[in-house]
């Protein structure tokens, strides 16, 4: 356990996590076993590379700081320069590397990856091992199933990153896959599996490889209703 | 390391693995390095969460209980109140959340996660990666392939929770999504990478997104011996 | 932390790593905390089970060997008996089984599972999540997007293994999932989500489900180089 004597730690630890640079854990927050606060860039691990330890990535991290509320799971890892709202959760050894903003109350499930430069906003529900890379961009009130992949890369192999942008209450079905660069409207919703390669409007549900437009959300909220309240 | 004291362990511990509440780890089982067992639900960590610590953990944790024979591997997550039956192996870093029941004799692959109430019958091979949440039923002597998913809701999000039931023998291949509420029927096949929206009958196969009939089981049968056989 | 007599470590271990069995860590070389270098196999295991512990497996471990300047991350798994070259780096919770073999300059994403008997060339991007089964051979300079899953049973299930090949220079998409026995040819590409059934000639671009050709990769390349130039 390695606990950084330029660290705030306002919170709870419940057993041998490690808390690097100057990261900040605030008020009625719990970090879990094994859990890494501030882990350092790709870039600088690699300049202190003949010398690393925790010691020396204590004085080269920025840290990141974790909000008030919150419950870090076991085996999560939280690189420097991350910065965790209030009342966020996540599962157990999720990832979210460097410059990963995530708003008050949202979830991100076991095993997600969200890989650095992404702007995740409020109270979304991020199941089980998602993946999000650089420069996605998620609203609010969001749904995202287990296994969901999002892409950044619309000619892949480059180096040019698209971001998938996700705008408030949309709901995308597990193991769906987002293509580089399309919008996901306001309160869409994405069928299970589905491969998303265009633009879903606003109020739409498409599903299907490549997901085709089957209903309006109006239509699907009704089904729902019917569904749920079923005997 | 914490072992409880309160914890009944017959097995070998291989290397720092922590035991809370009277769990059970029956003769001849071994429990790799950093597994958990016994860890507390989330509402039960919420109740005490400004006083969390894994002495703290040990007081309110009923306990797992791992029978048998079995082999637990590094990094698995076992919650309370799951119970596993004998010969059981998981992969590493699997996750098995409370009220999960697993039968004699099923592999659990790496990276899996078992949700949390869910019945899981003897001799299933379940491999790297997959999905299983709350609701689901399997048989036994089931395949499923790497990185299944299965779902639980019919309509998401929502929180009405529809369970898959696979029935004894059925084999499902990776990738593969099962949508929430289906019955994969004894001695189903569902092929690699499909996406089954409603029931399969006993003894079909299926392809396709989504899936739909090709053979019998029974045809296919009679192929896979041809492949098998041939030099 | 157990670091064997018999382990030559000429690297850095940045925190509470285990090396064990005549490991070899080349010079440069960083190993990231909770890594597990040199553990032993399932039918090693097995054998010793009940008097299982990082002592014993250090006796009747063959060690692993990471080459010069690598960097294995923070949980990362390699079994006695894999081979990595020089300058291979590794995510976070990767695991490496027994005899994979790894090329110079190779990257393994975060939860990747090399799940043992495949050789992997040189300069490889293997992204997040990827899943290789036993039996796959993989050539030089090949892109595999995040959780592309590879199959090694072309009659699901049984024990025959038909692995897949890929040629240098391919291209695999996001969740691609590539069917027993299949070769992708040199600097072919295969689209996100697509299911590949057959061999796919060399040069030639797939997608969908069945993945079916759509372009040539020199028409892909065309589109691609307009796409980067766009402003």
């Amino acid at each position: 356990m390695f606990i950084s004597k330029r660290a705030k730690v306002s919170g709870i630890i419940e057993y041998e996590a490690d808390i690097l640079g100057p990261s900040v854990i605030g008020e009625g927050s719990l970090i879990g076993k094994g859990v890494i606060v501030g882990y350092p860039t790709r870039r600088k691990v690699i300049q202190i590379k003949d010398r690393a330890s925790f010691e020396a990535y204590d004085i080269i991290s920025d840290g990141a700081i974790v909000g008030e509320g919150c419950i870090i799971r076991p085996g999560t890892i939280i690189y420097e320069q991350a910065r965790l709202g209030n009342n966020i959760e996540t599962g157990h050894n999720v990832l979210l590397r460097e410059g990963t903003e995530i708003g008050d109350g949202t979830r991100v499930g076991t095993l997600s990856v969200i890989d650095g430069s992404v702007k995740i906003g409020t109270n979304n529900n991020i199941q089980t091992g998602v993946y999000i890379p650089p420069g996605t961009v998620l609203g609010s009130n969001i749904f995202m199933g287990p296994y969901v992949s999002v892409t950044n890369d619309r000619y892949p192999p480059s180096t040019k990153i698209s971001g998938v942008s996700i705008e408030d209450g949309a709901a995308i079905g597990c193991r769906a896959v987002l293509i580089a660069g399309i919008r996901i409207g306001e309160g869409a919703l994405v069928g299970a599996g589905a491969i998303v390669t265009r633009d879903v409007p606003p109020g739409t549900v498409v599903v299907g490889c490549p997901a085709k437009r089957v209903m309006s959300r109006e239509e699907y909220d009704r089904k729902q209703k019917d569904y749920l309240t079923q005997s």
